[in-house]
């Protein structure tokens, strides 16, 4: 929500994207494993929520800047999207529009789009959930917006809690969503990989019952933090 | 959430509604549709949201105007809710109390009533869901109300972003809430029919592949409006 | 969000807990009949929210204070969870990190752990969904935490509106979270099954039409407050 | 915060003002005891604020309904105004943007007009207080506004809780912004004049250390309530 | 903003006050050195605002809950008040209106109450800076309450993030409201002189340019902490 | 309030900053001046306020990355302030906490720093105010930070709405805050003084009653957007 991009109006038409199959590995990671395996980075923040449950997604970014209440630049990047992509959204300044419904869905899925994050809102949600195409928004709501502002598309944006530059890698479930830079999305992928590896091992110590207290060797940190360990407070 | 009728407390015993075969079709048209068709009007705004999802109904509205915390109201107002009615209450003020639960849902479903529409909160959303009985509400909450202070039903109220009469048409679906004026319930059902007609046939020639920005002719608009098409930002 | 207790870091290793049985049984009875029976209290309030639908448990305490992005005192209390309990985490100040996920959800539900309560966030959803663990929470959120700066288990904290003991009885659903004092578990027990037993009645009666206008002899009351019954507003 | 007038756009060129000696008289009586006097109505709610401290002015309501993020129909409504009257001005949907700065103060203030009240923004705001200019809005933002969508000017608008219809009577001071209808101004006058006079004997009273517990007969009414006066909780 | 107290409606007409030589000391100590004294407890959150500037004042408390849009309890903590108490409101759930104005802070000035501070709302405020009657509240609105629900005086209760009993010591300054416990003021006010005693050294240490980095120590545990001091990010 | 800079905790020493009689002649032409001068970029939303009235200031940003809750970083930072700079204060997630008060102001004065900015929260007020050091916050809060978890000084934060980079400028007035690129300084203030000097010939003709609708040519261009100007709404 807002322009860090400058005062000139562009469509770019030609953009970079991270690698699809790497982006394809990423998806079945889940955001807190990228999240954490990329230096906790990238997470929009708690705001932006799926409209709907169990859905986990990768792709790579088309990038919008609407005017609030417009989204006619929604329209000019739809041209520049394919197969594997995902249509990030953010407007100059708040708006809870529903500038994206099943019309536009209908469009995007039509040339593969994998996904909608959007900063502002979404409406035919119960269509769009229909046609299982998954969204990611700041608000539901059914308000229509105008086609009257310049805007841009491919450009740096701003959503969130993040910056999106076209082609990085989108990665949301139902945690929300994390964007890693294109030119990370292999280091990411290795990261996440090595996190996981490690966790299976964690996750079946603590099934076993051990204590975390324990092989993280928080028990003498605590203590030396000041913690007592006592019976009862008197 | 704030009385615009008067210093008078008044349950109005009888009140003209919009004809029931007319709110029946306007249902089945989703929220989105019928806010585009009657010129962008009418949404109660994202704040109020359904505790449940996949519903769709449209009744006539019965209105109710407590005072923050306390139901006493609702309970007069049930004896004037009949068969095809929404229950459509709000507060003097901001107010979370969950003043409807599974009790007044038994009372109100016994009568015919479709929906709850409130400003204000609900409780025993299990069981409420689990009755069939569809709510949108600002707040869940358990807490429970009082019934000291006079209120009024079956005047005009603000609820939401909207004023809604009595006897007006609640159209709700998972995008929210829409009011329609009893006077325009014909017209607005009418431009409904001819939107969704209209969008059909757009719908077709969008998933074919047909791009917005061309059967819009959005793209010499934008253009005039200052967008250019670069190959990149450098 | 706020530290009650003091400037002392303690874990208390031995804690009072409430009846299981009792515990069982209040489980139940749904949030809002027991926040009814023991005097209208006892409600976290409307922004500590299931991550699931349909959850209904009820647990006794064990409280934990922690530092924001930090969760270090949730690794120490896992130790002091028993079969039955429940995990009751705040933090000193408004916190949004997802300090708890499926890792550490695999280690209490090792435990016997029967939910987590918190007033930050959660990660991991989708899983702990699966894993069929619930929990409330006031975000929901991917971010990462430390461990690094001291706190409490199982002193006393505050969390949403209430103050919460460890060994207190906690019940969740779908409504949100009700603490019930341990002291006053068999008494709160017996309070909502007679709210319980007295809802039977007035539910049959209000299937079959009566109206709470009549029963509850409002209609007398509300004329008193000066409400008057009109045909018309003119 | 929406479009409750209708799809046409328009510039209303006539309209009837209430009478700008009952308007001044207004003015003195603060906002508090207007909204008292008219039976608790009126009040635009606590989130429009005054930029200023110590201001309290009346006015004759000039209405302007924009887009967000668009200040064109601003222009149009200057020409509009004429002395005694405030501006107006609400959006069709949330909008933080400083739509209005020091150049339409100076532009306004050469018109006579008394002051501005926005649910949206505003900025220059240090030079709009040197000024003497007094605005209560929503949100104080140096984001700047384009001018390219349609909206209407002297038509009815919501602007936080109420509605207001051109030509209506504005009261603002330190506690916020009270609408009074044009027809109702005399007698809202009269009303306010009778709770004054009402209120200083009130005040003498108090002075003198005589309790509202009192005077007010609470006393008997609490303890009808079930309130007890008890030496301690013991 | 709930109750913590009981099913109970009760005013209690003898409690006991911190000393009142202890209780003025500790006003001018500032807010957040008092905070810091007791071990960073005590502070009421940000959302409890002055509606002055400068003001800075200690009192005993004399607690209050109403019911939302509610104040006849106020009323009858007023006998209960005397001089040197500072008046303390809180309701059962969050309301936003103006419980308190210009006459009651006629009638508590003249039992000597020292301030007000409240989870609710107040008005007149333009008045009540005039009469040099200092407030602390959540919210300002000039939206009236009515007098029909039982509540309590001089029971322990919720407001902000804090618990305060009758007696215990009210802080209050630009910063915001601490409370301090009736049985640790004189404590507090030991552990407060202590602490501004140190900070005056430090104070003159960091008017002479040495460093926080320096004299806390920071240097070397920052670098434990992995921190690298390097001249440039490449 | 997030991560961008990645996993390293680094204090860069050696920063180029914006030259400081560019950033000087910045400080006098306003917010809204400079945020309209450089493309509508820059504003760091209207959440970021002053606790000060009547405060325009620029200076050279040194920028500060912390733990919530935490303000070791800060001391880090104070090393590297010199005079002309603004302390830019972000944590990697939200946070309330007043972890700069007047000891830290005392600090940074005694090195000629200008103000200080801070997506947290900010204490003694009265006292930052009385000493003349300029604050823009998030949050005033008197509750304390500790000193535990590492983060940097002098990398690229994301604050409010915007990216600053260490030795940009930052102006604040009554308004909020902009950033300007240290690479776009002296053109920011070319265009400032182009804009300044334009506004100049407008204001002059506002005040002799010339209209915004001619001289912006608004008439027609409204007109084609399809208002009309109309005497009445029948």
């Amino acid at each position: 929500m807002t322009n860090i991009h400058g005062p000139r109006h562009v469509v770019v038409t030609s953009i970079e994207r991270a690698p699809l199959d790497t982006v394809d590995s990423l998806a079945s990671m889940g955001t807190a494993t990228v999240h954490e395996a990329i230096g906790r980075r990238g997470y929009f923040g708690a705001e932006i929520t799926p409209i709907q449950t169990g859905a986990r997604v990768a792709g790579t970014a088309v990038t919008v800047l609407c005017h609030p209440g417009d989204n006619g630049m929604i329209h000019a990047a739809v041209e520049q999207c394919g197969s594997g992509d995902i249509l990030v959204v953010t407007t100059t300044a708040p708006s809870t529009h529903g500038g994206f419904g099943d019309l536009l869905g209908t469009s995007v899925m039509a040339r593969g789009v994998r996904a909608l994050v959007t900063d502002a809102g979404v409406r035919d949600t119960a269509e769009l959930r229909e046609m299982g195409f998954p969204v990611w928004s700041r608000h539901v709501s059914c308000q229509g917006t105008v086609k009257n502002t310049a805007g841009s598309v491919n450009v740096p944006i701003r959503i969130g809690e993040q910056i999106v530059h076209p082609g990085d890698v989108i990665c949301a479930d139902d945690d929300g969503v994390v964007v890693v830079a294109r030119g990370e999305a292999a280091w990411a992928l290795e990261q996440s990989n090595a996190r996981l590896a490690k966790e299976a091992g964690t996750r079946a110590r603590l099934e076993a019952g051990e204590l975390g207290l324990d092989f993280y060797g928080l028990r003498a940190e605590l203590a030396a933090m000041g913690v007592e360990w006592v019976e009862s407070l008197e």
